[in-house]
């Protein structure tokens, strides 16, 4: 099982140096929506990120005019980009061309959408499916019932990505469990007084 | 009827130079989810924006972490902000909270939600309803009739917009129907060799 972190909120040059930082340890660096809305993808495109090991992530949510995004995206240096399952088929599916026409990834965040429409785009054999709740919900959140309900639902998905309150013991849990590919922790190490022994514990206790 | 133009894809400074140019001429400047995208919310606040009659709406398409970007975004100058209508209740109350407490205003995205989503977000009673397709989708969009219908679902709606391929003659049928607060227009302006004087001929045949 895979560890991303996700940083989010706080200033470009402190994400791209805890990033550096982080690159030999985590599996994948998650540049979260608000770099990419106070920052633009221009700015990440020209930070000093130097990343050998992890996969970078930019959680675009792109919901319209998916080709313009996605091309930015990637020419900003992303691996993979997300896009919102909300969006209408004919984004998620330009986009998915994008990314396999450069040999890259899409990610599809599934929050806030209905069995219909996950029914609708539970086709993209290559994507990663992102599960959470809204940062905004006020109700809880249980990371392994809902990834064991959306395996029943979904059987034939085989890449699925959890995020949402994910702790130490919610990690082990999800590794033990055996479905995902991998965990998003963004809090859980990035509000840790040291980064990289947060994400080494992470790393332990999923491996 | 207001008249809202969508700056998009373009350079920074060349969107603000155009918005100064149009502030005389149109009700709302929008800064479209490309330069949010592009250059960030930063970059924009320090822009020479120098707006004296128009509104600035930024497109920032919120879907998640509302409160955040909405702080951000009206930090940023803008009197308008945009959250997705597929976003959580939750977040489409914090941020219109948020809205309120500073005197400025929500638009709600409408694109691709469906009628049950549509019931639950109708009753934000100061907020803009805004009605488009995706730019992304394959097929037409009659922007008359579809504005017909939507009133006809939503009677309680006062404030709407509407956006999606609005030329001369559809921005004339818009105003004589007289359902819609504001229209959108981009690449009828954008594009046109003169896009103050192409401005002008949509307020002519509106007002």
């Amino acid at each position: 099982m895979k560890l991303q972190v996700a940083i989010d909120r706080v200033k470009l040059d402190d994400a791209v140096r805890v990033a550096n930082q982080l690159d030999s340890v985590v599996d994948i660096i998650e540049f979260g929506t608000s770099l990419v809305k106070d920052y633009g993808l221009l700015a990440i495109k020209h930070a000093d990120l130097n990343l050998h090991h992890a996969q970078l992530l930019i959680d675009l949510k792109t919901i319209d005019e998916g080709p313009y995004e996605f091309k930015q995206g990637f020419a900003a240096g992303a691996d993979i980009l997300t896009v919102m399952g909300a969006s209408s088929v004919d984004t998620i599916k330009k986009v998915y061309e994008i990314g396999e026409a450069q040999d890259k990834e899409m990610f599809i965040d599934m929050m806030g959408i209905n069995q219909e429409q996950r029914e609708q785009i539970s086709t993209f054999n290559k994507a990663i499916y992102g599960i959470h709740h809204a940062v905004d919900e006020e109700h809880g959140f249980d990371a392994v019932k809902t990834v064991a309900d959306f395996h029943q639902k979904f059987p034939e998905i085989a890449r699925i990505s959890v995020a949402g309150g994910i702790n130490l013991e919610v990690a082990q849990e999800l590794a033990q469990q055996g479905i995902v590919e991998s965990v998003i922790v963004g809090s859980g190490i990035m509000k840790a007084s040291n980064p990289v022994a947060a994400a080494q514990k992470f790393m332990e206790v999923m491996n």
